[in-house]
Formats: structure tokens, C-alpha cells, sequence
């Protein structure tokens, strides 16, 4: 058995190592078109930031050490240019040499990865526009930098651009970040990416939300990048972040089948069009978890898992990827997002049916130093409830809940099955009702009729027919309110029910929803029928309309809204 | 509808809030013998340190914010001594004035919670010698601590006893922690909980394993406790934190059913084996998630849910407690420890057929700062796979793993869905091949037949009947070694094979049992029919043998011990 596999960073390196664990006489060899083999790329950004010190930390692998240790052929700057499938071979160029040769296979495995968009803009070929997906890519990076660069512009606000620009405020660098949609981080709905926005212009980062580079302009060797509304942004360097696409074009050209995205069609065993060849990590066309569409998700995580699947398959082992459901998480300065499953954005763009709630739980016990509140949105089935998506914005434990939002979400569980999990708590960790459990419980009550919600979208239209119902404390009220509120303090609701009219829909809002959720038991039981509590309270609310900056970091009380500060003690009751 | 509960910390104030919300017209009256209710008690020994410096942070509610928010009469100070069942009474003693009253219910709950057991030990009553359970009991200590106390005397390894001593360390005294096991925090198996002695060690916490206090004697208003094997510790004050007791006098005075470990018996919706009486907390016995066996687990997670589930039930709501699976998860100053489903010493007492492994993954990417190996130890059922335990001790990461294994336990997931498990990863959370994938990739190889293991208790007798192969590095197997192994460097292994009989056994161990992976798919494939590896390699061997130190801190390389420097680069491998 001979086997060629062509890439050899996530993907290609996790399947020659399974391939040789598995099969001891296979000839396993690898081409890799660059210097480097299995190199850290996602700690790319943290080398530049100076967080990893020692580049060779980066270096996980050499063709040595895979030499000795798995007895895998590795030839580093061997590019394949064509794919004979009729003749099982591969045409080879060693690029160190310009050697051309081929090489016969049995089976062939594609792991090329996927490569930075660069879009046709007028000037994107400027020598001072970088992108960031391998070695030598950051290493000219950091020499830019070390050379004095005092400027720059981050074109793109997902994982790399938001990794990219916080490094270089690590290295007193100026940053403009500049994303095409009016959020960063576009997988996240925009009232959970909402703060992270508010956090990273805390910590000096200048955000052009809504717009894109529409030319870059040299201006004596720096590089001038101008923005649809004629904004010009002059820099030192800038970097190109606005995406990848799979690196198809060798498999493209041998015909195999590709989807409409560009990756390469496989099936669960990982195989191509073609039975003798292979695809693996961000090149492939996975099938979303959830929504069951096919898609792209660029992750290291399920590039590693496939790999192995590949290798697993050659040698006869059962072994099937089951689909991809786009775990991912990133780190903005002090904070933590991420997400699992499906967004409401997704949701709404297929028409599947999903219902919501939100909640602002501390990352552990708020007696404890060091939390903070997170926004968690959790979307799940109507009736039965069955998990879809869940998104989380916050500071401590926030890639925690992820996980086990995660879990929850491959096994298929319910609202209803978040209630009874028993996760593990000690004040330095968690709560005795985790977060995880408080969506389920917030959820659960909302199947279950027990809890009507209404949502920050459905101001001011919807809530105009009603009252609009603010039951947080008289100073908290007096400090910010949803415009038209009438405000009777939970505390004083019971002997005030005659001062809300029982006739029109009672839209109750609080701080995060629990005391309004209070006041809805009440309303509900006296009588008012058409009751309802805004979902995750006016925190969620100031998110949806990207208002004011909503966030403090651990163990810091919140500083910049005036509203926070005053929050009154009975939210703490949400956590006994 | 009248409701009296008896006890208002956890269960009874999640009972409380739980019932007013169902239901707006009951009378729900709350009857707490001591000053406090609703207060953080899993935060106490941490106000003792002096982390949570603000003693108001602890006390979650008053009588006054209940009854504002949720009209709720809370009276303090207030014992029941006893119920009448027929005439659906409970007589009360306000310890304010003595006097004494009856009070009539439609529904009573117990929710008592448990007392420090304090045995007949010669001496118990010095006054120096404290427990620590709520605010009073955290008072005298600190009263005690701001008298000069210098040295102390913890007795117990558990949980409480483990926080206290941390405590009194941060307060600089010195502290002898005396634990009957010979292992701290006897619900993990004592592999795991090696390198938590040993980081205690460290800490300049003195321990004595293995012993009893056998008696107390005055000296001068100290208190001189005397071990089981002579020795004396005199200290300015000892605290008692062996264990608890179910709070159950009352339901048995009553004639309520109770189980063989004093814990009152109770069906699955909390109901006593008086319909009309519900028990909720520390005091009611629960059904072993995975063993299916009655237990007593006295922790807050399930109170506070078990406290939720009464109130349904009392209001028609179908709710139904699950079982415990005893989640939990300690701080030992830089380190976490934790665990959820059964341990090793569980299964083995019942007879409960199971498998297990052990790995070493660091908390995050090891390029990235600030990580550490955890030692894991994951127990699975033999051919399903089905995951009936997990352990951890480490430094980053490991609360995160438990909640993971704990969510996936109660899905009833197997090894092999532990493999498909699409975790959050970018490197300062986690790896591409997240501990809980490693966990079952091992798992399952071992399931499936592609690998075999041998335990660290299988030597000597086992192994002496074979070859002890040691595939690390020479300078590895120089520094320290298991007695009679031969050493071939994985490396070599391929060109050295004729220097190892293929009639016996081959016992092969690395450091963390990776390296021996790859060397047993070697000898496998290469006709060695009968080779093994050591599980969880030298590192899990010595934590057996609770041999030497093998811990460093996050982002400290392994300093104490040598063979930790010496690993060579191929266990890089294992996270590519």
C-alpha cells in the first residue's frame, strides 16, 4: 500500500500518523508545498502579540522527527501540480531544485488546507498587505512590525482579524479594524458580538463596522487603504482577514466533484468523487449538524478528527465523520466568546423553526473574585426542545459552557435535560445552579408555559399595543429606561397591580429578567393574561440596539453604564 | 394551601422562591433554627483566607428581602422540635424568647441539610477544636485566627478539610492536615489524588495520611492532638472536618423512613414516606446515578435542584429528581481537582464490571502560556464503551473537562462518542484534539482491539514474567527508570526488534503512554502477539506508587522531577 498524502499541517499530518500507527508496511508519503509541516497555525497571532515567545514553540513537527519516530517520507517545498487519476500518480515539482517528477499511488489524500481570500480591490497587491495562515506569512509580519510599524489596518473582524488586532495593540501598535458586516465576529448574532465591539474600542482598537476596503493606495511605501464611505486609513501595514477558501484547484482540475462553496465533496468515510482519493480538513465539504446543509467550517478540530477518519478507512477500519456543528471560540483581550450550533441568523435564513431565551449568569459564584456576568443565547426546538445553538459572550467560563453546550448539542439533548445536569461547582468554578443549568431552566419554563417572553426586536411596533411594564428599582429607573416605561419596583407590585391596565398586553422588563419573571408570576396569577418578560432583561435589550458598553472585566464592578451600579440586590436571588 | 419548610439555606430557599413563583396565594413560611439563611456556605472557608474579603457577600438573602420579592415569612431563630404527622402540626421554639407555638401545614419540607459528624474522640469538646458549617462557625474561627493562632490542626483530607488549610495557609499559620485514608479527598482514587498531597506538601501543608486523632488534651488552653501512632500536634486551634451527618433527628422522631446511612428515604418526586412531608439537601438519600445504589452526597448542585423539584411537585407540576452522579470539583491552591460518576474503589466494592485509562493532555495548547498536564482518569464499561466515571487532577482546564465528562455521563454517551465530541478550541482554551476527544480516541483503540494495556499495579508481579520495555529516551531512562526495564528509544525500536524475546509478554511504558502506543503498533504488527503498554505511562506509575513529586504549575516547567525535564520531543506528537 502506497500512500500519497498532499498537505501535510492539520489534516495531513493527524492522518499519516494514524496511518502509520495502523499499518506498519505502508509506504506513507508526504508533499508539502511549504517549508513547514505541522506547524501551530492558530498560535500564529500570538507569536506576533509576543505571548508565545519562542517561534520554535510553533514547530510541532520536523520531517526528522516523523522520519524516526513514524517512518513517514516527508519532502518539505515539493509542490504536486496535477493529478493523473486514470494512472493513479501525482506530478511533483521540488521546488527547491525545480525538479519535476511523479509518483504513483494507491491511494491519494488531499489536506491542502485552504488559503486567504484576496479579492480583486484596486491596489491589493500593495507590498505592505499581509495575510496570516502560515510561517513564513507571520514571520514577515513580525519583521514589518519589528521595522517600527506604528500603524495598522485589520481588514476582517472574525477569529484571525480580532486575533491579529489584539496582538498588535500588544505591540503599542495603532489598529483599525475594518469588517463589511455591523458586527464583528459575523458566526455570532449581533447582540451576542455586541460587547466585544465595546471591549475592543475599550482597549484601543478604532472599529469601521459596516464597511469595506474599496482600494489601497500607496503613499510612500505605506500603504493608504480607503473605505466605501471615502474613509482613508493610512498605515504602515495592513492585514487581509476577511476569509479563507478551500485550496481546491489541483483536485478541481482532476475532476473531482466539488460543492457550491468550492470544497471538495466527500462522503462520511472522507472519500472524493474518486474511491482512491481522499479529502480532509479545511478543503472538504462537511454537512452541517444541525441544519443537515452542506457547508465550509474551517477548524482545526474537526481537520485533526478527519484525518484520522481517512486513515481509518484505508485500512478497513468503520470509521465515519459525522457532520460538523462549528464549535469554535475566540480571545478578545479580557473576554471570551464562542459559539456551538446553529445562530438565529442561520436559522432564520432556512426557515427551521426555533424559539430563544437569554440570561446573564456569572462565570462562578459572585461572591468569589474574579467573574464576571456572561450573555449566554440559547435556540432550541419548539415543543421538543431540542437544542440548536448557543452563543456566549463574557469573561470567565465562558469556553466552559461552550463545551457543554457542545456535548449537549451531539447528544442530542433538550432544555429540559440542561435542568438536570449535574456539573461540577466549588465558588472558584461555578454556581450551584450552573449557567448551563439556568438556560435550561429559563427554557424549560418558557416550553412549558410557565413564562411568556418578549424581545428586544419587538420594540417599539409590538410594545406600543401594551404597557410597558419596568420593575427594577426607582434609581435604577431614574438612571436609563426603555423609552414609555412605567416603573413600579418589584418590591411594590403587589399592592400596586391596580396601576396597570388588565385589558392590554403587560410587557415587563428588569435588569436581566429575573425579577421581571418575578413580577410575571405574580400579573399572571392576578389575573393579567397577556403577560410577558423581556428576554434577558434590558442588558440583552442595550446588546440588540448596540448601545452602551455593558461590560466590566472580572472581578471589576461594572464602570461604564450608570444603570449597572445600581442594580438592586434582588437579583442575587437567582443564585441562592 | 400552607407550606411550612424547615431549614432555609440551600434546597429550602430554592424551595421557597421556587413554590412563590407557582403559586401567588399559598402561605409559605420558612422556619431556620439559626441567625442566617440563604447564605454562600460553600464560600466560608474562603472569607477565612481572606480571598472573599467582604462577610456580607456571603449572605445571599435576608428574611426582609424575601418577604419584600417574594412574600415569604422567614423566621429566624425559630426550631422545630417536633412534627405531628396526624394532626399535621409542627411545634416550634423561638430561640429568640423560649417560646414555644404549633403551627399546621398542608405540606412540610425538611430541608435540614447535614451536621459535622464529631465522634467520642477523648477530649472532642476542648474548645479550641471547631467544624465549620455555617456563618457562626465561621466566625469563631476567624475570632480564633485574629487571636494570634499560629499553628493549626485540620482534621480531615476531604473537601472542607482541604479549603481550610489552604485558608489558614493564606492567614500564614501552620498546618498539620491529619486524613485517616492515606490519601487526600478519599472519593478519588489515590492515583489521582497523589500530586494533590504532594502540591499541599508544597504549599507547607503538613500531612499525616493514614492517621486518626485518637484523643485531645489541654495545654494551657491549647488543644494537643494525638495521632493513632503517638505523635502530638500541639495547635492554637484544631477544626473537625471528617464528614457529615444527615440533620435527621426530627424525621425519625417522627417515624419517617430513613436509609442505612441516616439520610431520610424519599421517591423521585421528593416525597418522604409521609405524602404529605417532602425532603429535599443534604439530608435525603439519592439513587447513584451510575450504580444505581442508594448513597448520600451532600452537595449544593443537587439541593438547590431537589429543593426546585418539591415545589413542583406540591403545585402538580410532573418534575422527577434523577439520581446524583456526585459531580464535584475542589481548589487546592494552584490546582484543581475533580470528579463526577463512579471511581475505581466504587465499582470494584459492587462488582461492577468496567475498563479504564489514563492521559496526561495539558489544559491548552502547549505553546500557549500558562498550561500544565492533568492526570485523567476516565472508567467505561467493557464492550459498550459507556462511560460510567471520570477523575481529574491538574492546573488549567480540568473544571472544564469534569463538566464535559459530567454532561456526557448523563447522556449516557460511550468512549466512542467521546471521540466525535466537537470541543472549543483556539490555544488559549484548549487543543485541536481536546482531552475529552484523547480520552476516547485511547478508549476506544483499547475497545476495539488496537491496543492493549497493562496498570501500574500489575507490577511487579505480572510483568516480572516478561519483557519491561522502556521505549523513552536514554536520558530519560537514565534519570529514572522501573526496576528491570531495558531501554530501546522508540526511534531504534524498528532496527532493534531481535533484541526482544517474542515468546514472552513485552510490557512497554513511555513517559505518558504515548511513545509505547506507537511502539506497540510496532511489535503488534510485527508478530510480538502478547505486548502491552503502561497506562498513563511513568507519570500515572509514579502517582500510583505515590513516588516522587511529578507536578509543576501552569506554565512552570516540571521542576521536581528529572525524568519531567528530559521527555523528548516526540510526545509532541500526541497534539499536532
Amino acid at each position: 500500500m502506497k500512500i500519497i498524502i498532499v498537505g501535510g499541517v492539520a489534516a495531513g499530518a493527524s492522518m499519516a500518523a494514524r496511518a502509520r500507527r495502523l499499518n506498519e508496511e505502508a509506504e506513507i508519503i508526504v508533499l508539502e508545498k511549504d517549508t513547514f509541516i505541522s506547524f501551530a497555525n492558530c498560535g500564529l497571532p500570538y507569536h506576533i502579540g509576543g505571548e508565545i515567545k519562542e517561534r520554535d514553540a510553533l514547530l510541532l513537527q520536523t520531517p526528522e522527527t516523523l522520519k524516526e519516530t513514524l517512518n513517514i517520507d516527508v519532502r518539505t517545498n515539493h509542490e504536486v501540480t496535477e493529478i493523473d487519476r486514470k494512472s493513479k500518480q501525482v506530478t511533483v515539482t521540488n521546488l527547491k531544485n525545480n525538479q519535476i517528477y511523479t509518483e504513483n499511488y494507491d491511494k491519494l489524500v488531499l489536506c491542502q488546507g485552504a488559503e486567504p481570500l484576496r479579492p480583486p480591490i484596486p491596489g491589493i497587491n500593495h507590498p505592505k498587505i499581509f495575510t496570516l495562515r502560515n510561517i513564513p506569512d507571520m514571520d514577515a509580519i513580525i519583521r514589518e512590525v519589528g521595522s517600527g510599524a506604528q500603524k495598522a489596518v485589520v481588514i476582517g473582524g472574525g477569529f484571525i482579524g480580532i486575533e491579529v488586532a489584539e496582538a498588535f495593540r500588544h505591540r503599542n501598535i495603532e489598529v483599525n479594524l475594518v469588517e463589511l458586516q455591523n458586527q464583528l465576529m459575523p458566526p455570532l448574532d449581533s447582540e451576542i458580538a455586541c460587547d466585544l465591539g465595546n471591549h475592543m474600542k475599550n482597549k484601543g482598537v478604532q472599529l469601521h463596522l459596516g464597511q469595506a476596503a474599496k482600494e489601497f493606495i500607496d503613499n510612500n511605501g505605506k500603504v493608504n487603504v480607503i473605505l466605501d464611505n471615502g474613509e482613508a486609513l493610512l498605515a504602515d501595514l495592513a492585514v487581509l482577514a476577511i476569509g479563507v477558501k478551500p485550496a481546491s484547484h489541483l483536485a478541481v482540475n482532476a475532476g473531482l466533484e466539488t460543492g457550491n462553496r468550492g470544497g471538495i465533496k466527500v462522503n462520511n468515510q472522507m472519500q472524493t468523487s474518486d474511491p482512491d482519493i481522499y479529502a480532509a480538513g479545511d478543503m472538504v465539504e462537511v454537512t452541517d449538524f444541525v441544519t443537515g446543509e452542506p457547508t465550509q467550517v474551517p477548524l482545526a478540530g474537526p481537520a485533526n478528527r478527519q484525518g484520522r477518519i481517512v486513515a481509518d478507512n484505508i485500512f478497513g477500519y468503520k470509521s465515519e465523520y459525522q457532520s460538523t456543528q462549528g464549535t469554535a471560540v475566540v480571545k478578545i483581550f479580557d473576554m471570551t466568546a464562542g459559539s456551538t450550533g446553529a445562530s438565529e441568523k442561520t436559522l432564520r435564513r432556512i426557515n427551521h423553526p426555533f424559539q430563544k431565551i437569554y440570561l446573564h449568569p456569572s462565570g462562578h459564584a459572585g461572591y468569589y473574585p474574579g467573574t464576571a456576568p456572561m450573555h449566554i443565547k440559547l435556540l432550541f426546538q419548539p415543543e421538543t426542545g431540542l437544542i440548536l445553538g448557543a452563543q456566549i459572550a463574557g469573561y470567565d467560563g465562558v469556553d466552559k459552557r461552550i463545551d457543554v453546550f457542545a456535548t449537549a448539542i451531539r447528544a442530542k439533548m433538550t432544555v429540559f435535560d440542561l435542568e438536570h445536569l449535574e456539573l461540577a461547582y466549588a465558588p472558584p468554578y461555578g454556581s450551584a445552579k450552573d449557567p448551563a443549568n439556568m438556560a435550561g431552566f429559563i427554557a424549560s419554563n418558557f416550553l412549558r408555559g410557565d413564562l411568556d417572553l418578549w424581545y428586544a426586536e419587538d420594540f417599539p411596533d409590538k410594545t406600543a399595543a401594551g404597557t410597558l411594564l419596568d420593575v427594577r428599582g426607582k434609581k435604577e429607573f431614574s438612571s436609563w429606561h426603555i423609552p414609555g416605561a412605567i416603573n413600579i419596583p418589584l418590591g411594590q407590585l403587589r399592592t400596586r397591580l391596580n396601576e396597570i391596565n388588565k385589558d392590554q398586553p403587560v410587557y415587563i422588563y428588569c435588569r436581566v429578567g429575573f425579577r421581571s419573571y418575578l413580577a410575571y408570576r405574580i400579573l399572571i396569577q392576578k389575573g393579567f393574561r397577556q403577560a410577558s418578560v423581556l428576554a434577558g432583561g434590558s442588558k440583552t435589550f442595550n446588546c440588540f440596539c448596540c448601545m452602551a458598553p455593558s461590560t466590566g472585566g472580572p472581578g471589576v464592578p461594572f464602570v461604564s453604564h450608570a444603570e449597572e451600579k445600581m442594580a438592586e440586590k434582588p437579583d442575587a436571588l437567582k443564585n441562592p
